[in-house]
């Protein structure tokens, strides 16, 4: 047995490109969503690893046969759900050769290309998004790639903690306060829960639809007041450029402006909307960040990198590195003793690292920076193609203003109306609603206990349910200020404007059927 | 510009695939250890990003010419530094299996296969192991894959909190109390202070060469007792299986004894040694698990499973979930209503996750249980063997007894003493252990400012140091009990017992040139 036989592992690795390859050239062919049900994998699998060796021919059968009907297809040209999953020949070749040197970077010593690397392309990055020089290695700060965005916030929320804490005193633990709006990820709170940020102290500001659901400077600077009356510390602010339900964009300027009062930590979370910024035209959305603390994006969203690859760039690597160093004898070297490299196992939460710089690296050279910026502007511009045919469609609107490549949108409350207005049975519309068909629905229905808006948000649950049943797209929902909306995220790598057309022409036909349901 | 043409992908998937064959046949050409020095790779790179893509013939190129020599090659056959970073063709298969699929399986719904796989071959290997029932899926517990053992460890130490904090209130957190040994991986004294354990409490007890650098019940309990009358409160035990300096196996039965006693979480870390639990011969070193909450191995340590890929089990998954889980609308679906299914998102961190599933299943199914086996007891043996040609050079000492394949020896003062005993002059010994010729050096020796044990400490580092620089070979060190020893931890994948053997010899050469500096 020689598990990394070269010959035995190029003729392994030549099939899986071919299965791959295949599997791409196929991908249209499969439900996007996958159908199956809740444990339908366990019955087809043995209850015990197997004792000898299966050849790699049964062994892609199998992956053919029983795995691939249960993968939900991210890179689908048919796929709008959530936010892409973009991978890229080159991401891939990346990811690749990562695995092929399998090193753990932990250290410079431990791999110097892997860090230096790092730190070459994280300043190229900045650059191209034109990050103040605050925010570079070329400057006074630096960048590190994680795996998530949740680790980019955890990281971030744990120098911001103890930098306050250096402050207060460690005992002050549970005075600490961190910011976010409702449309904040959700992370923001599990990392917060996670570093010991005390429940109660987690402000959740309410954003509106008037101000397209952005987090408003005037609420967080009144809710901080309050805070500060009544004795609490405020540590950290969480700014999205690009949230997940609706791409709205935070005032990232006068947000800091509030936070810079009173001395706290934030964060620009644009995990989604990061990546665009590249484009002069998009460098807005993260004006003001000069005043920020520390900025992340996900590459592995909409970037052609793929899964996974954070970028974060700190303006103080210091205070990241005080709260997240660890000295073990078994790690000391000359190298980390002479202080002129990076380690960057002090940047992050985990000890090992993988080889994460080649792929964006890759992505970097083998399309260059014009072509990126033009392949995220057709984007955008096949998410302009879709708002605009959902505008002409008089059932539905847009329920809020497109940023980028994200169209929310739902069938009117109006178009629901006709059929409670004799477009069909009143009966029908609870059923539609409810998902069953008891007459106290009706009855409350008749008298006003359920309102229109919610037969809306009903049916147009029932319009998604019935789009990602048919396999052929697969779309996902947002539920904003009370209204659930649907959006169509465009970004997938194969997807033309042809398949924003043909995803558009598969929504109006649910529609027609589930209003004439 | 299509980053994912299915006949691009082809051509350049086969490309890499030839690269890293090639890597692999000629991987015993580099030198192991990277020979480069800081900031060796900024002169070669562009300041900036290329505006234009680049063919990938160019980019191999510059990945040879200049990523190459910046690499320590983990995969060498002479690689025996730190622990292994064990690679194999069905591992790498599989991660690029999971790159290509390139989706997020966050939850079920988002691709149920990534789940159930998970799920079934994480029962798999914990059968493989002779996990307690209540561990497994089938039991009444579960394990999940995450990226490092370091993960893990923040996991369970979040949840071991959490459980404590709910019976003594959120406020006293500052009261909580970590128990390690001066040998647990510096993962949990970080994990510790993420969480927000007071830097105060977290316990780090000593351990002592007679009892081979094992934590002690006896001191364990006597620690926590002290804790008790001063009103703190015992929290989270790490027990480690295979310590990273030594190997040494902290008595795992007698252990969860004492913490059983206080209502303590005992999390088992056996990042390294845990692979080979596997053997029916090894399983005695987690004897007394069904006492511990959790317990984790890497696979990508010493089982053929590319990086990265820890393997968690926990007794209590309610109580994870309790800790980690988030409610959002946008990720809401009728799998996750219906509690038919598991959402790894709880489970973890982070909300993104890769498909690690796939390869481990592939590892699995390619080699079978009773090769992997096979293959694990050869790397015992192999250090078996490494161990012996030590014991026969009376320069040399094992300093600690060989659990499994890792071997702690050194340069014994004995040795060292033949120099300063006119071997070779006085004056050399100083220089040797302090890489200097200060005279004053000297006259700490002659005085007996500088010990014997010093002067060896000073020169099994000059040796390491010299055997490292030959790029020959990679070793690194630990020091345990004041005392510098060289590791030499046998794995990787290419190893052969002729690679062991030249591996002593080039320690025994350079030996010979440092006795005779």
């Amino acid at each position: 047995m020689n598990p990394l036989d070269p010959k035995e592992f190029r003729r392994q690795g030549h099939m899986i490109i071919d299965f791959l390859a295949d599997y791409y050239q196929n991908i249209g062919k499969y439900p996007v969503l996958s159908q199956v049900e809740p444990g339908y994998l366990k019955n087809l699998m043995p209850e015990f690893a197997p004792l000898s060796p299966e050849p790699i021919e049964t062994i892609l059968q199998d992956l053919q046969q029983h795995i691939v009907p249960g993968i939900t297809h991210w890179q689908s040209p048919n796929y709008f759900a959530y936010f892409p999953s973009s991978g890229s020949t080159a991401g891939f070749a990346g990811e690749m050769l990562s695995t092929g040197f399998n090193l753990v970077g932990f250290n410079w010593v431990s791999s110097p290309a892997a860090t230096e690397l790092e730190s070459i392309v994280m300043d190229w990055l900045g650059q191209m998004l034109n990050l103040p020089k605050a925010f570079l290695f070329s400057g006074s700060g630096g960048g590190v790639l994680l795996g998530t965005t949740c680790e980019a916030i955890l990281v971030t929320l744990v120098a911001a903690r103890d930098k306050m804490l250096s402050q207060i005193g460690r005992e002050s633990i549970c005075e600490l306060v961190v910011y976010v709006s409702d449309q904040t990820h959700c992370a923001v709170q599990k990392a917060a829960h996670i570093i010991g940020i005390h429940p109660k102290n987690i402000r959740v500001i309410k954003t509106i639809k008037s101000t397209s659901f952005t987090l408003s400077p005037e609420s967080l600077s009144s809710t901080i007041q309050t805070d500060v009356q009544n004795g609490l510390v405020p540590c950290y602010l969480c700014v999205t450029v690009g949230t997940t339900s609706t791409t709205a964009i935070d005032p990232l300027g006068p947000l800091c402006m509030v936070a810079k009062k009173y001395g706290m930590w934030v964060h620009v979370d644009a995990a989604y909307a990061g990546s665009v910024c590249v484009c002069p035209e998009f460098r807005h959305f993260i004006d003001g960040i000069e005043n920020a603390n520390s900025f992340s994006f996900n590459a592995h969203k909409w970037f052609l990198t793929n899964l996974d690859c954070c970028c974060l760039w700190v303006k103080d690597p210091a205070s990241v590195i005080k709260s997240l160093s660890t000295h073990t004898v078994y790690l000391e070297n000359s190298a980390t003793d002479s202080k002129r490299v990076v380690d960057y196992k002090d940047w992050q939460i985990t000890l090992s690292r993988r080889f994460r710089a080649l792929k964006l690296w890759l992505v970097l050279k083998s399309y260059g920076v014009v072509n990126l910026r033009n392949f995220l502007r057709s984007h955008v511009e096949m998410a302009k193609t879709f708002e605009g045919l959902v505008k002409r469609d008089k059932r539905f609107e847009i329920f809020v203003p497109r940023n980028l490549a994200v169209v929310c949108f739902r069938l009117l409350p109006s178009a629901v109306a006709k059929i409670s207005n004799g477009g069909s049975k009143t009966e029908d519309v609870a059923k539609i609603s409810n998902g069953g068909s008891k007459t106290e629905n009706v009855a409350k229905i008749s008298n006003g206990g359920i309102k229109l808006e919610d037969v809306a948000n009903g049916i147009n649950r029932r319009l998604l349910d019935s789009i990602n049943g048919s396999g052929t797209v697969y779309m996902t929902h947002a539920v904003v200020g009370g209204v659930f909306v649907i959006r169509c995220a465009i970004g997938a790598t194969l997807t033309h404007t042809t398949h924003v057309i043909m995803a558009w022409k598969t929504v109006q036909e649910h529609a027609d059927a589930v209003l004439n349901y």
